[in-house]
């Protein structure tokens, strides 16, 4: 009776403000990224009941630029059409920025090479009230010097245990390789760059926290260094706040989400 | 029976998000920015009724990165506890970046040599949500060649009553110096910088219209020459919208409000 249609795979880079969701994760009862993004699938999707692959969860507050979910769809649209169709249901903090027909085995989160995590601080004495919602303030003079031989230190392969937060007892492996760890200094402002193969829960924010007590003077580069010497659960660094964190693209073998950021 | 206490006189430079205030000036039942700050110096100073001065005005939902006011105090405070003090007072979308103890015959607004406006515009099909309140979206692609020609011509000493909105009848001269028109693109973000020995009623959010209309093709070049040759009020320039732009800073003979910004 039903027309037989084909279904394909679509890949969509996602952007969005971070301030009024509790993270991407579905959870009931919550407005997430991903519940939003379900509902607004639903009403082009009616007689499925579409769910989406994020490349990985975002933390409540925690903004994107360049997120990536892929999803099996039956309508034939263009991929211009699909983005316009989402934005045109989606809520105004989340934007699709683009979206790719990928082949059927596309995964999101297991095809992706690497992530990229971008974290602002803003150090002096006051913040510019245009900014006050995506940065961490910071009133006191940081040693940059002391930051930036701390962020060197952390790149690499690691076990990072000490800047992760995972729970429970999963025997999953806390080694993973920080390819860039960068402080980009523009006046006041401090963009930490973090990008890596893989992030455990909260570990961008663990490493942020860190690089600031470092740079506070509070911890020195070779606490650090013990830190990824001696691995363990009872780290001493504090996570840093939510709202200045942003998923800023994801890497996959033939393409990354970075659209002109 | 009043102690005599000697006043000197301060200038401050604020930063706001513009987005919740009827503008700079104080309007009877308004929330203002001016409104606000003379507000919160009325806690300071109960026994004046504290005017500030500021450098100008900005019209409601124009933001500000290095807006300058002065006012005369009596409270011996030296500069960094009147910064501390007022922003203990302030709402969170007024920000005192600095003060300055001035000679008595400073004025913010007569003294002033130029300002600098910056208006950021985002072309491309969706905006990054966290700059959707600070950005102008244009979906098609704008040619950044005409533009910047159109911004040349801009420059320099000009008749500019055919981009201006000043209504009634005062014989004010309509003569501006553009002592820079210039457009900084960064992928899909264009910033439209426009620095002046002064600016009429609505003058940046008109260049920046114009110079949209070029982009889009609407408007040429030739059309921007025609309207500096022939000044009349009768204009063409569509006025842009007021959330993506913001007052940067004031430039005095011996210092500017440009606080690391």
């Amino acid at each position: 009776m039903t027309s037989k249609l084909e279904s394909k795979r679509i890949a969509a880079t996602v952007a969005y403000d971070g301030a009024a969701f509790k993270g991407w994760q579905v959870q009931p009862g919550e407005r997430t990224v991903q519940g939003e993004i379900e509902k607004a699938l639903a009403v082009l999707c009616p007689s499925e009941c579409p769910r989406i692959q994020g490349s990985g969860r975002t933390d409540a507050g925690v903004h994107a630029r360049g997120q990536v979910f892929h999803v099996n769809v039956v309508r034939d649209f263009s991929d211009h059409r699909w983005q316009q169709a989402l934005n045109g249901l989606l809520p105004d903090d989340i934007r699709v920025l683009k979206v790719r027909t990928v082949p059927a085995d596309f995964h999101s989160r297991f095809d992706a090479l690497s992530k990229q995590y971008r974290y602002f601080v803003y150090a002096e004495k006051a913040v510019p009230p245009d900014l006050r919602f995506t940065r961490t303030h910071i009133r006191k003079p940081l040693d940059m010097e002391a930051m930036k031989l701390g962020a060197s230190l952390l790149q690499g392969e690691h076990d990072f245990l000490s800047f992760s937060a995972n729970r429970g007892t999963v025997e999953e492996s806390t080694v993973r390789t920080l390819y860039k760890m960068e402080l980009i200094q523009t006046g006041p402002e401090i963009c930490m760059v973090a990008e890596a193969n893989g992030f455990m829960y909260k570990m961008v924010r663990q490493l942020a926290g860190a690089l600031l007590r470092v740079g506070l003077g509070e911890m020195t580069p070779k606490d650090l260094q013990a830190m990824l010497d001696v691995p363990e659960r009872n780290h001493l660094a504090p996570t840093a706040p939510a709202q200045a964190l942003f998923l800023w693209y994801v890497t996959y073998p033939h393409w990354t989400s970075h659209e002109h950021i």
